[in-house]
C-alpha cells in the first residue's frame, strides 16, 4: 500500500504478522510508533529499547521493547545502511515555528493523532518518542548530534515482526525545511505491506 | 529537607523558584521529573531537551524543555562532574526481575506514582523519561553505553530554576544490584531545598 507524502496511517498487526516499509524513492524518513492493542498505557519505548541493547542504534535481530520492557517488535530485515534514529522527537508545530515557518505546516505529531482519529482509535495523551526509520542522526564522541541527509536508497526496506497484537502508526515525515528527508527537502511517499503470520 | 534513601517526593515550584538537590553522601542518583502544574499532558522531555541542545548532556545555563518544546527549568548551577543521564529509563519491577531479584524491590517507577499519590496529585498514565541527576552513563563513539559508578562527591549539588509553575518529582534511586549508585551498591538519602523566587 502507498503511504502518501506528508501523511500518516495506522496498521493493525496480530502477533506473528510482519510489516514491510519500503523507502520507495529513497531518503524518506518514516516516524514509527507501536501501541499495544490491549493496554492503552503500553507503547514502544525508545529508551527502554536502547537500555536493553546497551546502544543507541538497532540492527537485524534486535527487539523493540515497550515501556514495561516487553518486546513488541523484532527488526527481522534491514537492507538500508542502518540509520534508524531513536533520539529525535517528532516534528511538530513548535519545531516548524523554530525553523521560521509561518502558518500551518504538516507534522508527524499531527499525523500521529490524525491517523488514530481516522481509524476510530483512542490516542494516548501525548506522542510517544518515535522510532525514526531511515533517519540519519550520527552521534559524535562528545555526545553532540545533528540531523543529516539520509543514506537510504530507493528500494531499501525494513521488515518488522509483531510479537504482540499492535497498532502501528506510520508518518511519512513532512519535513521540508531541514535536510531530514535529504538535501532536496522534498518529502515523498513510501510503500508499506503486511505479511500475515 | 531530607529525601530518605529509596524514597520519592513531590516539590511544588512557582516560576522563579529554585530547587537545590544536594548529593549528601555522594554517588547517589536522583531520578527527576517535572510536570506542568496546569496541563496534565505537559512534562519535561529528555528527547526535546537533547534535540534543542544538539547533545546528550546538559550543562549550566541549559534549559530543560517540555514535550511542547517550552522551557520548564534552567540548570543554573552544577558543582558535580556533570553526569546527568537523559537516556536510561527509571528502574522498575521488570528491571529488577532482569537483574535476578525475586519478590518486590523499591523502584523509581513506583516512587514516581507513590509520591504523586501521597500529594493527592493526578499522575500521567505512564512514567515520563526522567532526568537522572548524577547518573554516569558514558557513551562510546560506536553508540554503545553502560551505567558506571557515579563521580559525584558528597556535597555536590545542582540548582534548577523553574520557568513555569511545576510539580517536580524526585526519587532517590533504590538501585542496589547494579553500580548505579556506586560500587558499594548502597542507596542513600539526599538533601533538597527550595529557594523561593
Amino acid at each position: 500500500m502507498e503511504l502518501a507524502a506528508r501523511s500518516g496511517t495506522t496498521v493493525g498487526l496480530t502477533a506473528g504478522d510482519e510489516l514491510v516499509v519500503t523507502n520507495t524513492h529513497g531518503q524518506q524518513v518514516v516516524d514509527t510508533w507501536a501501541l499495544s492493542a490491549s493496554e492503552a498505557s503500553r507503547f514502544m519505548s525508545a529508551s527502554h529499547t536502547c537500555m536493553r541493547l546497551g546502544r543507541l542504534l538497532i540492527g537485524e535481530g534486535d527487539a523493540l521493547l515497550d515501556n514495561t520492557r516487553q518486546p513488541m517488535l523484532t527488526l527481522v530485515r534491514d537492507t538500508s545502511p542502518g540509520d534508524h534514529d531513536l533520539l529525535v522527537p517528532s516534528c511538530d508545530a513548535a519545531r516548524y515555528r523554530e525553523l521560521g515557518v509561518a502558518g500551518y505546516h504538516d507534522s508527524c505529531h499531527d499525523n500521529f493523532f490524525q491517523a488514530l482519529a481516522d481509524a476510530g482509535l483512542d490516542a494516548p495523551p501525548s506522542v510517544p518518542q518515535p522510532l525514526n526509520l531511515f533517519m540519519r542522526v550520527p552521534i559524535q564522541p562528545d555526545g553532540s548530534f545533528a540531523i543529516e541527509s539520509p543514506r537510504a536508497r530507493a528500494g531499501d526496506l525494513v521488515r518488522l515482526r509483531a510479537l504482540q497484537d499492535l497498532v502501528v502508526v506510520l508518518s511519512a515525515c513532512p519535513q521540508d525545511v531541514a535536510p531530514t528527508n535529504g538535501e532536496g527537502r522534498t518529502p515523498t511517499g513510501v510503500e508499506y505491506d503486511v505479511v500475515r503470520g
